[in-house]
């Protein structure tokens, strides 16, 4: 595993790289699908492959419920059991066991918590986390982190702070790094002096990667870039940033901005299957009966396998139809819109024009009201809870 | 539009052919994929060509109501709506009609019917049908005919019967036959004496295929061959036989046996998005745990893309988890063995060897439960009617 830094466009600004897995190399900056149980839905393999995706996120809470650890393993391990032979990366379960579990119960040793699926109850250590990500066998791990809602109190936020600090150093003590990088997870909420904080504490301890949790959970989206742009600087430049769970194409732009190289988010496939078609000029809702006669595709112009072969009219009728074919076109279609947002933003930083990229980015696409982003993300979380 | 009979295993017996359409050959026997709303269920046209299959059949009952007639009339017909260059045949609505509306009202002239999407009122004509048909642009339409439950008396199967024959006549009368083959339907229930009367009408005629429609709706087994023995010999032989709606392997086996030439069926798609996955000994539940480790594919040796990339656990998994690609992988395997069927069905009737390929498939096969099947459609058609 080893991280090149090819370009920088600003000092302190974006960057392109280039990640080097035993599974493949991934160009940063790099978007990756969602896959938290062992599937990015509706898609297989030779989908991820042919929208040109390198590396993908599964979910080390997911596969713990179902099927089990030890099932992926003596199945050959994660890649083998999903049939992908890109790279990916696990969350540790951390992120899930807050924002899932309908409860969870946390000491320094670790969090118990509830499973989502059948309420039993479970327990989650930064040492288990690590064991069951060997055995997934991820090429990128992550340490178990604590999560607590953004409106927390500075005191709650500083303790879960220093509880993952403490797993952090736990699960790189435990960790055997055989072909696998660990990536430690700066936490702190919005408060600045607690993300310098955590941020210089992680770095000491010398990770193979840094991620930024804890952000775009239902904070406002200036508050997001705010701990974006205090944090940033702080972690080492020649070491992968990966802001976790974000996310919209107007919200990566900014943080490839501020130095991001890896995102994930379940957005763009989560929208799809709701219908939301990404497009330069924003989100369209498929639903909306301007295209049931549409003869051009969603997004004229575009080369994905929908656009290619698929009236907007085509998808309109699916949609209404609740076709299964629907969910899978759309998400075809917003993979494939994020893969060349992030091919386009790599061209640019490489052209050394990227603050030209993003000015005329912003100038078209209109982002999706806030109100209604915080809405959609907390209501999925409670389908998910309930 | 041509069809020509290559073999013929037994005297009235099995058969091989070559029908030749505008949008390509198909072999028969075939086995057509059902794609009611415009899509093969979870499938791209890629997909289907990728199993194999040349022929497809469409709906007009539903795409009437959704998208309607005319828009997919507007977007180019229905090969260039779906994307599908194949072969299309689309079913009338007859059958629709009588087996999905909540309500229908029928005179010598149509039917009024309700939708089971909106329980808006629709009337439907012969001459509609034709027109509909034309519109959506089939390689294949069928005339519009009447098609009452299994169990009605012969009186009310006769009097259906008669207004199948009126209306035939009268879909015959305007169907314009440009690139289009019009084939009528055999009816007349579980009496030999009506069947009879059916073919020979209808074969007086002069129609380009003959179908067989109102079996496999319920009645027992014996008298679904029952009626394929008496009626089969009655048509002509140099045209295509069609059995509407069938089915299963093992009465795709002894259709065949019995002179027919094309089948279709929502079964194996279907039962593929319950769980139930086709292999040469049976169904095969996916859900049941004894497939929860199973490293193997599900059927061994198969050269479906389900079966070549991934493990029984890993299908098992996706259908615990509910997971949307599940249904795609089950339907993949389940039509690529109806594909292999058919064309191991074909290969043995060229060599001769049919007798004895159904004696082994049989001896093999495990044929689902008849009680079981029965209550199975009964509780679609009743979700269906909502």
């Amino acid at each position: 595993m080893s991280f090149t830094l090819l370009k920088s466009d600003l000092p302190g600004g974006a960057r392109a790289g280039e990640l080097i897995t035993p599974h493949g190399t991934v160009l940063t900056p790099v978007f990756m699908p969602v896959g938290s149980q062992a599937t990015v839905k509706t898609l297989t393999p030779d989908d991820i492959h042919a929208i040109g995706a390198k590396m993908i996120l599964a979910n080390t809470y997911h596969l713990y419920l179902r099927p089990g650890i030890e099932t992926v393993e003596k199945l050959g391990g994660l890649h083998r059991f999903m049939g992908w032979d890109g790279a990916i990366l696990t969350d540790s379960g951390g992120y899930q066991v807050f924002s899932l579990s309908p409860l969870r119960r946390i000491t320094y040793e670790g969090v118990t918590f509830r499973s989502h699926i059948d309420g039993s109850e479970h327990f989650l250590s930064p040492e288990l986390a690590i064991k069951y990500q060997e055995s997934l066998g991820a090429d990128v791990i992550m340490v178990l982190d604590e999560c607590p809602p953004h409106d927390e109190s500075e005191t709650v936020i500083r303790d879960a702070m220093a509880r993952t600090h403490r797993w952090a150093e736990r699960c790189r003590k435990v960790h055997r790094h055989e072909g696998q990088a660990l990536y430690a997870i700066v936490q702190g909420g919005v408060f600045p002096e607690l993300r310098k904080q955590s941020a210089e504490y992680l770095t000491s301890l010398d990770f193979e990667g840094y991620a930024i949790g804890g952000l775009s959970i239902g904070e406002p989206k200036s508050d997001t870039m705010a701990v974006l742009d205090t944090t940033l600087p702080l972690l080492p430049v020649n070491k992968p940033r990966y802001l976790m769970g974000v996310g919209s194409p107007e919200d990566i732009v900014e943080g490839v901005a501020r130095g991001v190289d890896m995102f994930d988010c379940a957005l763009p496939t989560r929208t799809a299957r709701n219908g939301a078609l990404l497009t330069w000029a924003g989100r369209r809702n498929i639903d909306n009966a301007i295209f049931s006669e549409m003869s051009a595709p969603v997004m004229p112009g575009c080369a994905c396998y929908t656009c290619r072969n698929f009236s907007a009219a085509y998808l309109h009728h699916l949609f209404k139809a609740k076709e299964l074919l629907a969910y899978r076109l759309a998400t075809l279609h917003n993979l494939s819109f994020m893969q060349t947002l992030m091919e386009r933003i790599r061209a640019a930083i490489l052209d050394g024009a990227f603050g030209e990229f993003r000015r005329e980015f912003h100038a078209k696409y209109q982002p999706t009201n806030e109100a209604v982003r915080v809405t959609q993300k907390q209501k999925w979380l409670k389908a998910k809870r309930g």
